[in-house]
C-alpha cells in the first residue's frame, strides 16, 4: 500500500503570533509543545485531554476552559452564547463527566448594543437550563472600541466523573471500533456562509449542540468507552490525528462511511474546503471495544443527536505507522492524513 | 451629623455598552442587576460574592472566574500574567478557600511577539508555583489584528473551603471591626503612570500579590473572619459600598486611618484621582469580631503582605442608614461615599 503525504518537511517557526496559531492545526500544536506545555508543565495538563481530570477529596472532577471569539455572533443554528455553553459542556462530556457548574467571563467591546448582549446571555441560559447546569460565577470586562469584536466569552466548566475507568487516549486499543456520532462539517460551513453572506439553495445550519446527555446515556448503558473527542477546530482529521499521536496507534478510516450532507459537500466543493478539516460543534468520535460496536450504534441511533452515527474505521492491529491516520478514499486510494498548518477558516469558535 | 451626596438622582440608561459598564461602579452594578443576574438567575450566583461556593459530593468548592484586559501588559510591580493568577487566587481567598487549580484561556492578537507571550506565561507559572496551585487546563484563541490588544487572559479557579462557617456579606454584624490589609491605590496609579509614560521622583509599584496564603494563615490561627473583600476595580470605596448594600448594614470609616503612601497620594492629587476609588490588587478589607481586632492586626503585621494593616472603622450599631458608608474626613466632616458611574481609569485589570 502506498501512502502520499504533502506535509511541508521543515516546520515553520514564527516570532509573532499568526491566526493559524489558534487554528487547531500544526502551528497550534507547535505553540502548545514549544511554549505552553513546557512553561505550565504539570501532570494534569500533560494529559492533553479536553478536560483536566482531578482528584479533590474523595471526588474526581473534570475541569475545562474555552474562550469563544466566533465571527459572526449569530449564525444559522446558533450564536456565540449557545456555542460557548455547548462547547464547554462537550469538553466535560469528552472526559465522561457529568457537567455541574459553569462560569462566564465576558469581554465586551464598547458600543455593543445591549440587546445583542441580552440575546446572547439568554441563549447561554437556555442551553444551561436544558443541560441541568447553572452558570454560577462571572466577570465582565469592557474594552475600547477597536480592541475587541463585540463579545468574547470564556466559559469554564466543572463536572464529576463517576465512571471507575478513565476515558482517555491512553485507553485506545488495537481493534477498537472508531465511530462518529453525526455528519460532519456543518458548523464550519454555516459560519463561512454567514460570514460571506453567501446563500445556497438549502440553508446549512451549524450542528452546535450539547452532547453531554448523550454521552451520559451511553455510560449508563454500560458502553465501555475507551476514548472520546469532539471534532471542533481542525475537524475530524485533526481530532483523529491528535488521538493517533497521543495513543501511539494507527487508525484506518473509510471515506465512504463518513456521514456528510450533500449540501455541505457541495458547499465545500464550491468554496475549496476539505470537509475532513472543517469544524463541528455537536459531533464527536468514539473509540469502543469491537464487541460493543452494534450496541453503541443502536444507542446512538435512538438519540436525537446520534441518528446519523456510523462506524468509520478501526484502530490498526499493526504497531507500524503508529501516530498515523489513513483514509481509504472513495476511489480506493489510501491517503495519509496530515495536520494542516491551521484552521482553513479562522475564528470558527 | 450632616452628610452630603452628589450622586446623580436619575440613573443613566444606555442602549449600548460603554467603558464604565466594566468599571466596578454604578453602571456595572446596573448592568449586573438589570441584565446578567435576571437572565442567569440561580442561588449561587445570587450570593454576589467573589467566588461561588458550591457543594460537590461531600466537599465545598469555591469557583471563580476573571478575565484580564489590563493595558499596558507590563507595569511596575507586575504584568498581566501575574495579575491574572493573583487576581483569581485572591477571589478564591475572599471566600476562605484554599486554591487548588487554575485554568488559563488566552485570546491572542495576531502580531503579538512570541517573546511577550512567553514572559507573561512564565510570570503566571511563577505565581502559581509559589501558591502551590497548578494551571491544569487551557485554551488558546487568536483574533485578527485590531480585534484584540495583544493578550487577554481568563483565569478560572477552584479551591476547597474547609472552614465550617461561611465567609460572606451575610455574616457581617453590628460592631464588627473593619480592617484593611495594606495601603491603598498603588495598582491603579502604577497602571496610570505606566500608560501615560509619566515619571515621578519615586516609582509607584503595583501592589499586585497573591493574598491567599495570608488568609489561610488567619483561618488557621482561628480568626473568625465574617467577611472579606479584595479592593480591585472601584477601590476601597466601591468594595465597602457593595458590602454595605449586600449586608444591609452601615459602615463608619476614618480617613486618617486608611494607609496611603505619600507618593501615591501626591500622584492622585496631581492627576485628579480620589485614592478611595483607585484599584488595588493585593489589598483587602476584613470584617472581624471586635474582640479579635488586636489579634488579627498582630497576625497581619507579622506577614509580609500585611505589614501596613490598619483598623479603618466599624460596622454601625444603628439600623438607620443601612447600605451606606460614611467617611469621617481628616477635616472632621462626615462624607457619605457613593458609587461612581465607573472606574476612573478603564482597563485597570
Amino acid at each position: 500500500m502506498t501512502t502520499f503525504s504533502l506535509q511541508c518537511p521543515s516546520p515553520l517557526h514564527y516570532a509573532q503570533i499568526v491566526l493559524a496559531h489558534g487554528g487547531g492545526g500544526r502551528l497550534m500544536q507547535q505553540l502548545l509543545d514549544s511554549t505552553i506545555y513546557p512553561i505550565f508543565d504539570n501532570h494534569a495538563l500533560n494529559q492533553k485531554h479536553d478536560s483536566a481530570v482531578l482528584p479533590i477529596g474523595g471526588q474526581t472532577l473534570a475541569f475545562t476552559t474555552d474562550s469563544y471569539v466566533v465571527n459572526p455572533l449569530f449564525f444559522p443554528g446558533g450564536d456565540i452564547g449557545k456555542l460557548a455553553v455547548c462547547g464547554t459542556l462537550n469538553d466535560l462530556a469528552m472526559s465522561g463527566a457529568k457537567p455541574l457548574y459553569l462560569s462566564c467571563g465576558l469581554i465586551l467591546e464598547e458600543g455593543l448594543p445591549l440587546d445583542e448582549l441580552k440575546r446572547v446571555l439568554a441563549s447561554m441560559q437556555e442551553v444551561a437550563l436544558a443541560a441541568g447546569v447553572a452558570i454560577v460565577t462571572g466577570d465582565t470586562k469592557v474594552v475600547d472600541r477597536g480592541r475587541g469584536d463585540k463579545i468574547y466569552i470564556n466559559t469554564t466548566g466543572i463536572g464529576t466523573v463517576e465512571k471507575a475507568t478513565a476515558i482517555s487516549p491512553a485507553r485506545i486499543c488495537a481493534g477498537d471500533s472508531i465511530l462518529i456520532s453525526s455528519d460532519i462539517a456543518r458548523h464550519g460551513m454555516a459560519i463561512m456562509l454567514a460570514r460571506e453572506g453567501l446563500a445556497f439553495e438549502s440553508q446549512i445550519e451549524s450542528d452546535c449542540a450539547d452532547v453531554s446527555g448523550l454521552v451520559q446515556h451511553l455510560l449508563r448503558e454500560k458502553i465501555d468507552i475507551h476514548c472520546l473527542r469532539d471534532l471542533t477546530r481542525g475537524g475530524l482529521a485533526s481530532g483523529l490525528l491528535e488521538l493517533a499521536s497521543a495513543s501511539q496507534h494507527a487508525f484506518m478510516i473509510e471515506e465512504t462511511a463518513i456521514p456528510l450532507h450533500d449540501n455541505v459537500s457541495s458547499a465545500c466543493d464550491i468554496l475549496g474546503f476539505d470537509p475532513l478539516y472543517v469544524a463541528n460543534e455537536g459531533c464527536f468520535a468514539l473509540f469502543v471495544p469491537k464487541a460493543q460496536t452494534d450496541k453503541t450504534l443502536a444507542l446512538l441511533h435512538a438519540h436525537p443527536l446520534g441518528k446519523q452515527a456510523q462506524q468509520i474505521g478501526e484502530v490498526s492491529h499493526t504497531s507500524a505507522s503508529s501516530g498515523t491516520v489513513t483514509l481509504q478514499t472513495s476511489l480506493g486510494i489510501a491517503r495519509a492524513l496530515t495536520l494542516l498548518s491551521g484552521e482553513q477558516l479562522p475564528r470558527i469558535c
